[in-house]
């Protein structure tokens, strides 16, 4: 293990004490882990509101005090769920954008990164499906406020396509609305025992948003008024 | 007024009793209405926990015992407001079955109604935007099964548009979600007071949906692996 400035100076091995202290700590590390995936399990399973936190520390096999010793209370513990759900995504919309060139192949890129992350994630799951109505104001803000940053990497992807002509003319905020919530939809019908793979459900739902449904040779016909037939 | 079985034979005038139970019954519909249309308002404002009996009868101005004269719980009035909403929207999908072509049109024009539908009525809004796990095992089978309809209707339009050459080649289950995902999200960001039409909006997610985002002689990179650039 790397030597750091909290080692001991003037041996190459950690004080005992700081060894134990740098073990439990991971320690707790784990246990807070099992917490956030458990809760975000329950939250997912039987909603935010139904899931109290004797039911979280029952199936954690923890006692209540223990579970209060991670986290003051189960508003703490949604919005790190969130924020872990936030920055797996982020992180995939980042080398997304790293490895494609103009902005409709980002977009792309985007769909697929963020479809994988709900399907895969339990945290990114939280970020799609849970309702943050029901945070209390300051929760709410910060929550939003991170969102926020995923909606915004969208929309500059659409307007850098715009620009780089490889997208349509469109209304860019209502084009990144109709984006995210086709995928942010899966996580109200997604099951992880089903059929349909993650990168299945990835791919078709980029293919689809990027090229639309369209054969290739088939013209839309965009009635203007309601077309006038006689019968 | 037309004659109707009911009305006295004789004369041209309905018994006063009846006319007075027709007077009732139709003071008795509009109350029904005002108590549905208040509830979908509030459960969309504040959410369907959250709004209580007693919050919805101050609202309307009428007594717990009046207002249990037209519904015997929340949930009824819940299951109501879906039933509403789901005709609602399938009236629209029939009006745009009905006067447009080939598949893909269908689909357009299912996407523009439904959105419609989702921004015009709070009704619309409440199929989109409510939670049916909220609902008992019973009342949530009745709401999914009259939900389950539309989504049959979009993946027939879907189907036809690949037999019919329209629409290309894909899975129908999961383009069928995408374009309803897009679709019922509006509900969680549209507000009636915001700045873009109920046209706008539609015409925007029937375009974006169909026709994707791609300029047209964009082309889309498909990776089929991670591209490996050097820096």
């Amino acid at each position: 293990m790397a030597k750091t400035a909290d080692t001991n100076e003037g041996t190459n091995q950690p004080h005992e004490p700081w060894k134990a202290f740098q073990a439990r700590q991971r320690n707790s590390d784990t246990k807070r882990d099992a917490v956030l995936q458990t809760a975000a399990h329950l939250f997912l399973e039987h909603g935010y509101r139904r899931t109290s936190m004797s039911e979280l520390g029952t199936r954690l096999k923890i006692t209540k005090p223990a579970l209060y010793y991670y986290f003051h209370n189960k508003e703490e513990i949604l919005v790190e769920c969130y924020r872990l759900g936030i920055a797996a995504i982020e992180q995939l919309l980042d080398k997304a954008a790293v490895s494609h060139g103009n902005g409709l192949n980002k977009v792309r890129a985007y769909v697929e990164a963020y479809a994988k992350a709900i399907v895969s994630f339990d945290f990114g799951r939280c970020v799609a499906m849970l309702d943050d109505a029901e945070l209390s104001p300051k929760a709410r803000r910060e929550v939003r406020d991170l969102k926020r940053k995923i909606d915004m990497t969208i929309r500059s992807y659409v307007e850098e396509g715009i620009r780089d002509g490889s997208i349509a003319e469109c209304h860019v905020k209502l084009a990144s609305f109709a984006l995210a919530g086709a995928v942010n939809w899966i996580g109200t019908w997604y099951r992880p025992d089903g059929a349909l793979s993650a990168d299945e459900i990835a791919t078709q739902f980029a293919d689809l948003l990027t090229q639309g449904l369209r054969a290739n040779d088939a013209k839309v016909q965009v009635p203007k008024k309601p077309p006038t037939r006689k019968p």
